[in-house]
C-alpha cells in the first residue's frame, strides 16, 4: 500500500531497479486501477517486459482501466503468445474495443492464435522465431542474429527453411558459433531430421517432447512442414506446473479450478466441487442399499457395525495408493494401456500382503482388548478377530487392485486416466468392501453369531 | 529383442541415426549387458551423450557390466551433474572401483559434487559453466564462448567475475551477440544483481526461481559469491517432473517411491506403503473405540448403522478437495502460511454450502425410497431424513475446514504440506464425523428411535 501513496512517476523510478517478474507480482498487491496507473508510468519497455511475464494475474482488468492509445501501444509490442493469453482472457467488450487499436497485420496474426485450443501448442506458441533460408551461411545467419536479436529472446534456436517454406533443419546457436563461417547453415549442426510437434499437439506433449530432447524450444510445424510458431522451455515449465495443479486437484476428487485458488469466486468453486462430490455421493449411496441386505446381520451382530468403518477405510486407502502409482507412471509413459495385465499381476499380492500385515494388527487389537479387559466383544472374541483379519486381507488386496486398475479402465474409455481420483477409488471399493465384509463375515460366524 | 540378434558393430550403426534419448530409451529395454555391450560399441562421443541423458535408467547396472578402462574413459567424458548421479546410484563397491579408474582433478570435482544432498541445489547443478573476467571485451569474450562451446551445452549465459572470482553480472549470448564489440563485457545485459541460488536451496525452490525469471540457468554462489556451479534448465524440467510423481504419491497416502513403479523390487514396495497404511489403520481404530460408545443407540437403531459409510466418506471426500486445493496453492505460493484464518473462513462457508447441497440429495434419497416402498425406514423416516440431512451439513463443513487446515498444521509443524494425503483426511474426519452424526442423531432422535 506504500505504493499508493507517491506520485506515478516516482513510484516508476523505484520499480525500474526491480526485476520484471518482481514488478508483476507487486501489481498483483494492488487494485486494477493503481496497478494501471503503475504500468503506464513505467518506461514503455518495462511495461512491456511486465506485461510479457506469466506471473502477472490482473492483467485483462488492468487493460480495461488503460486509455485505448497507451492499451494498444502495449499490445503491439507484447509478445505473441503473452498477446493470444490475453486476449483469451478479456471479456468481449474489451476484446473488441481493443483489437481495433491494433496493425491489421498484428491483428491478423492475433486471430490465428486465438483459434487454437489454450492447451494446445498452438495455443501456448509464440510466432517470433528467428529463421533463415538454407541457401544462408554461418557468417550471414550469426549477422541476422545479432540484428534481429534486439528484439527477441528466441534466438538460440535458428530455422533453416526451403525456399518453400519447409523445415530443413535446426541448428543452435552454439553451434553456428563453433561453425566454419563459410559454411552453408544446411550443412551446420544436427543434420537428423528435426523434433517437431503440430499445432494441435496437447501442451503436456509438447512438454514431453522438450524435456526428453532437452530443447530449448520446439517448432511447431503444419501439416505442409512450415514452421508457424515455436515453444519454447519457459512457456512449457508453465505448463508443466499448470498440468500438476490440475492433476492434483482431480485427483483430489473435483474438477481442476483453472484460476489460482485466491481468485475463483465462491459459485465457481461450490460448481467445480459439487458436481464430483454428488456423484460419489450418490454412488457411495449403494452402500446404504448393501447394508439393507445386511440388516437381518447387524441386527444379529451390532458388534460387527462397529468395525464397517475401520476396514473399508483401510480398501479406500490402499487403492489411493494404487491409484496415485499408476496415474503417475502412466502419465511419465513408464506404462502403458497394454500392461495392465503386467500391473494387476504385481497389485494383487501387493495389496494381499499389504491386507496381511494390517489383519495381524487388527486381530491383535481385539484380543489385546479383550484379554486387557478394556472391551469385552462376547464369547466369539476370538472369530470376531478372524473375520475382522480375513476380511482386511480381501478388502485391502481388492482395493489395490481396483485402484490400479481403475486409471487403465478410465484410459481405455478415453477419458483422462487423471480423473481416478483418491475419493472415486474408495467410493468403488467401499461398496465392494461391504460385500467382502459382510460374506467373510457370513462364513467365518455363521453358527454362532449370525 | 531385434537388437540382440546382429552384432554389436552392426546394432552401433543403426543406432547412430536415433536421438541419444531414444536410444536411451531402447537401452532401457534391454538387460545390462547387452545394454553394455551395445554402449561399447557406438561412437564415443554418442555413448557419452546417451549416457548424459537422465532417461537412461539402468545406469549403474550397465557400468558393472564394462570393463574398467572402458568405464573410465566414458565417466571422465561424462558431463559433472550426471557423473555425480550416476555415482549416488553406484553400489558402493562399483564406486569405490571406477573412482580410481578417473583422472585426480576429475575424482576431487566428483567428490565435492557427492556432499551435496540430492534434492539440493548442488545435488543437481553442472560445474561447466562459462565464466570471463570483468576486464574482458565482448569480442574476447564471444571468441571465448566460440572455443569452448564445441565441449559444452552451457554457452547461452556468460557469467562475469571480478578478480577474486564472486560474479559481477550474467551476459546472455543474445546480449553479448547484438552488443558493441569493443565494450567490456561487465558494462553488458542485465546490470542489476544477478539472481543466484546457494548450493543447499531446495531443488524446488531452484525450480521455482528459474521459472519465474524465465532463465535458461541459475548460478550457484557459495557464501562468499563465487560461482560453482549452474543449474540449467533441463536439470529443472527433471526436477519439477521428479517433484510432481513424489507429490501424487505422497498425497496418494504412501512414501515417494524414488523409483520407476516398474523397476522397484516387491519387499521395497512393501515397506512405502505399509508405513502409512499402518498409521492410517490404527488411528482409524479410533473409529471402533468411537463406536463401542455408541452401542446403546447402534442396538436400539441399526437403521443409523447403515448410513455410517454414506456420511463418513462424504467428510473424507469434502476434505480431500479442500486439501489438494490448499497444498498446490502453497507450493505455488498464492497463499502463504499467516493467511491459514482468510482460508478457513473461506472453507468453512464452502463447505457448509457443500453439506446442505448433499444434504437435500440425501433427504430426497430417502423420503423417495419410503414413498415408492423400496425400503422400508420405519415411522420415523422423516426424522431419520432430517438426521442425514444435518449431519451432511456438519460432516462436510467439518471435512472442508480440517482438509483444508492440515497442510497448514504440517507445514506449521516443519512437515512437508504435500504430506497431508487424501486418506490422511479422511482418516482424520472419519473419527469426528462418527461423533457427529451421532451427536446430531441424538439431538432428533432422542425420544423416538433413540
Amino acid at each position: 500500500m506504500y505504493l499508493l501513496a507517491g506520485d506515478p512517476a516516482e513510484l516508476a523510478e523505484t520499480v525500474a531497479a526491480v526485476r520484471d517478474a518482481d514488478v508483476a507480482e507487486a501489481l498483483n498487491a494492488l487494485p486494477p486501477q493503481a496497478a494501471a496507473r503503475v504500468l503506464a508510468a513505467l518506461p514503455f519497455d518495462q511495461a512491456v517486459q511486465v506485461l510479457d511475464e506469466p506471473e502477472l494475474e490482473q492483467e485483462e482488468e488492468i487493460f480495461a482501466c488503460l486509455d485505448d492509445r497507451t492499451a494498444g501501444a502495449l499490445i503491439e509490442a507484447m509478445s505473441a503468445d503473452q498477446r493470444a493469453d490475453l486476449f483469451r482472457e478479456l471479456p468481449p467488450q474489451d476484446r473488441a474495443r481493443l483489437i481495433r487499436t491494433l496493425e491489421p497485420q498484428t491483428a491478423e496474426a492475433l486471430e490465428v492464435l486465438l483459434k487454437y485450443p489454450r492447451h494446445s501448442a498452438g495455443g501456448i506458441m509464440t510466432t517470433e522465431l528467428t529463421q533463415v533460408p538454407e541457401g544462408w551461411t554461418v557468417e550471414q545467419a550469426l549477422r541476422h542474429v545479432a540484428e534481429v536479436g534486439r528484439a527477441r529472446e528466441t534466438v538460440y534456436a535458428i530455422y533453416v527453411h526451403r525456399e518453400d517454406g519447409r523445415l530443413v533443419n535446426v541448428v543452435s546457436l552454439r553451434e553456428l558459433m563453433v561453425a566454419d563461417r563459410h559454411a552453408l547453415v544446411s550443412r551446420v549442426g544436427d543434420l537428423r531430421r528435426p523434433v517437431t510437434v503440430a499445432p494441435l499437439t496437447d501442451r503436456e506433449e509438447v512438454a514431453r517432447v522438450i524435456s526428453k530432447y532437452n530443447l530449448l524450444a520446439v517448432p511447431v510445424v503444419d501439416e505442409r512442414g512450415v514452421p508457424v510458431g515455436i515453444v519454447t522451455v519457459d512457456d512449457v515449465i508453465d505448463a508443466i506446473v499448470a498440468e500438476q495443479t490440475e492433476d492434483v486437484q482431480k485427483f483430489g476428487g473435483m474438477e481442476a479450478l483453472d484460476e489460482p485458488y485466491t481468485q475463483i469466486g465462491f459459485a465457481k468453486m461450490i460448481r467445480k466441487r459439487a458436481g464430483w462430490l454428488c456423484a460419489l455421493f450418490v454412488s457411495e449411496m449403494l452402500t446404504a442399499t448393501a447394508m439393507q441386505h445386511f440388516q437381518g446381520e447387524l441386527e444379529r451382530a451390532t458388534l460387527l457395525a462397529m468395525f464397517i468403518p475401520l476396514v473399508m477405510s483401510s480398501g479406500g486407502n490402499s487403492g489411493s495408493q494404487a491409484t496415485s502409482l499408476i496415474i503417475r507412471s502412466l502419465a511419465l509413459r513408464e506404462i502403458r494401456l497394454r500392461d495392465w495385465w503386467r500391473v494387476a499381476l504385481r497389485e494383487l499380492p501387493t495389496g494381499i500382503t499389504l491386507g496381511a500385515i494390517l489383519g495381524v494388527i487388527g486381530v491383535v487389537r481385539i484380543l489385546l482388548w479383550q484379554r486387557l479387559g478394556l472391551f469385552d466383544y462376547g464369547p466369539h472374541h476370538a472369530l470376531v478377530a478372524l473375520t475382522i483379519g480375513c476380511a482386511l486381507v480381501g478388502i485391502v488386496g481388492f482395493g489395490s487392485l481396483a485402484g490400479s486398475m481403475l486409471p487403465f479402465l478410465l484410459k481405455r474409455l478415453g477419458f483422462d486416466p487423471a480423473s481416478a481420483s483418491a475419493p472415486f477409488v474408495a467410493t468403488l471399493v467401499d461398496v465392494t468392501g461391504l460385500v467382502i465384509y459382510f460374506s467373510v463375515a457370513y462364513v467365518i460366524l455363521r453358527g454362532t453369531l449370525l
